[in-house]
């Protein structure tokens, strides 16, 4: 088989579509005014954010325009939410999931080194927040309980509206409000989002996972939600984000959701034929292999795969070889040697988890690229399992 | 004389330039990898950011290529700046000028409310620092110095290198360094940057004041200078910035830099020679105004007005409607009714102060341009003043 270039580590990023791009140019070139300032250069870069926080609160059908802040990413999204809300609220006290994203989660570990508290739910064997164990750990310190909409590494969705229902309960009765963020940066483009029927008070999208540019993003503010800003400086976007506005890429950024909400049952009925091509030829080709992702309930781009006795790092370097393009978790993870705490959350011990291989699908892949894969995948695994002492010992 | 547009709020933000927007291109639609990822789109990402790091370096003649952190703007950077160091420091004291930015201004403001100690070093009438208060501020509590290269309302150049000297000075015997921050965004492309000659610490660039996309900027970070990530996520620029590295803009950046560090002597006899012309336009035809701009020693870019008995904000409406697009000061304080913090700090009267007229030059100004502005300024002001009780009843 003729070796080709394929990209499967869209849940990492994606290129950026041409439409976003074309819709780029004219604010680099003609309506390159400070959205701030008075004059009509100005005003036409100001009329165009306008028309896209109102285009972008219709995206994920939130209420208001003004409940959209514009930001440099879905990292700067995720550290506003968390740390945002507890500069505003009398509560010292977060609640996660264990599988959340780095961005959540090394916010978490530096407030907990500063005197917060945080407590972090466990998951199920797919992957899905335990409720019961969600709903104790609320008390009335609780200032913020952030749980992602779909995790990074094996695509698993989460109970949000059931969370929100939880959360709104408990609300009925206390001093100062829980606030409810989920990082929505797996879903955005996967999902059709809907800030309402999920019922949150803040929610974060990052544009580069749905073919928009690197280095913008958005969080979702519910109307009353208390919050303060992280960064200083002018009054740009309510107040709530400093610095001049990146109208270019906003602009970029909501027309890769605009076509990607259009596109979505079209693109999702692909990525599930797909990826249950990928998921049957590799159960069918390689023996030891264990599924991660829930087919059930996950984003349908996403097939995370331990093969035993492997280490995943090693396989990634050899399918890279052969043109494959894979991850072994989240990019924003790599270089740590530690095995996934997701993977570990859901069960898996440390060696198995090791042996994880993300592969997530996007616009690009087709048929071919799977048959080409489930070509080139089982000689490699084979490969890499020859050198391993664990596997020419495997007594079964 | 036909009506023109004129921009001359390029101190506000500029257009970005084509060669920027092109270089950006393959970055869009074919190396579009996560920077962080292991495999050849990852990898091809990351040493188009690698070459991206050391070309920028080269352009401030920094040290080492990892001196320079990339950021999402110039307050991300300023924030980074002092927040990021005090994080490190066992120092609670922070000295910055009178007529800083925003960005620089209002992290302070939040600074002093949360238990640190903020010294504002008064100016003289140019709006050059008081070397000797400064001097006279330093404590052994002090953990950070923050004054700008270039004012962005006057334009003024402060004199960092002898400010460099006394940091280093007082350094030599202390439990732990002053560092020694300077927010360069008004000089980056008009002043070729060159940070060991300036013997600062940390430095702050911002993409869209020369050219390049709005969304970018950077920090300079001397090696070896102590400082902490105000944003928590994922290992990104050496652990001091996290978030998926926004490669097309980088590179959009870097180009613009390397083009106007080319071109500085250049454009800055267009814009010497073009303020000059202004001025002299101004004073001869328009009794009255006061220019707040030290020509002696400024970015040769900016020009600052004051009209006696003028409000800016009703001079600049009208000249927009002739197609003039000027500022009154700072794109990130519109909005405000506050006279100028800068006017006022380099002795002017607030009334004189709301007076003022912020012109900046660039690129894409000619002669006939400044030829239209002194056309149908003294019109403009003529009818503003008509309609100002002030001036009519004026004893002169």
């Amino acid at each position: 088989m003729k070796k080709r270039k394929v990209y499967l580590d869209n849940s990492a990023t994606t290129y950026t579509r041409k439409e976003a791009v074309d819709a780029m140019m004219p604010y680099f070139y003609d309506i390159y005014g400070n959205a701030s300032s008075v004059h009509k250069f100005g005003q036409d870069a100001k009329n165009a954010l306008t028309d896209a926080r109102i285009k972008f609160a219709e995206l994920i059908n939130a209420q208001y325009p003004d409940e959209i802040i514009f930001t440099s990413c879905g990292t700067e999204s995720d550290n506003m939410a968390i740390m945002g809300v507890l500069k505003s609220s009398e509560g010292k006290h977060i609640i996660i999931s264990s599988i959340e994203h780095h961005a959540v989660l090394h916010t978490c570990g530096y407030l907990e080194k500063n005197g917060y508290k945080v407590d972090y739910i466990p998951v199920d064997s797919s992957g899905k927040v335990m409720l019961n164990v969600l709903k104790e750990k609320i008390t009335d310190e609780t200032a913020v309980i952030s749980i992602m909409h779909a995790n990074n590494e094996i695509g698993v969705i989460e109970p949000i509206e059931e969370i929100s229902q939880i959360v709104s309960e408990c609300n009925k009765n206390r001093k100062f409000p829980v606030i409810f963020h989920t990082d929505a940066v797996q879903t955005a483009g996967k999902i059709k989002l809907d800030v309402q029927k999920l019922g949150v008070d803040l929610l974060s999208v990052s544009a580069h996972k749905f073919y928009g540019p690197k280095g913008i993003g958005i969080l979702y503010v519910k109307k009353g939600t208390k919050i303060s800003p992280i960064l200083h400086g002018g009054h740009h976007e309510h107040g709530l984000k400093p610095g001049t506005e990146n109208i270019a890429s906003i602009i970029g950024m909501t027309k890769a959701l605009e076509l990607a909400n259009g596109e979505i049952e079209k693109e999702n009925q692909k990525y599930n034929k797909l990826r249950e091509k990928l998921k049957n030829g590799i159960i069918a080709k390689i023996p030891q292999s264990i599924i991660n992702t829930d087919f059930s309930n996950s984003v349908p781009n996403v097939l995370n795969v331990s093969f035993k006795s492997i280490e995943g790092e090693s396989l990634l370097l050899m399918l890279d070889m052969e043109g494959i393009a894979v991850s072994t978790g989240s990019a924003c993870a790599s270089g740590s040697t530690e095995p996934s705490h997701v993977l570990q959350a859901i069960g898996l011990d440390p060696v198995t988890a090791q042996g994880a291989i993300r592969f997530s699908l996007g616009k690009q892949n087709t048929e071919e690229d799977i048959d080409y894969v489930l070509e080139v995948l089982p000689k490699m695994v084979e490969k890499v399992r020859k050198m391993s002492p664990v596997w020419n010992n495997r007594q079964d």
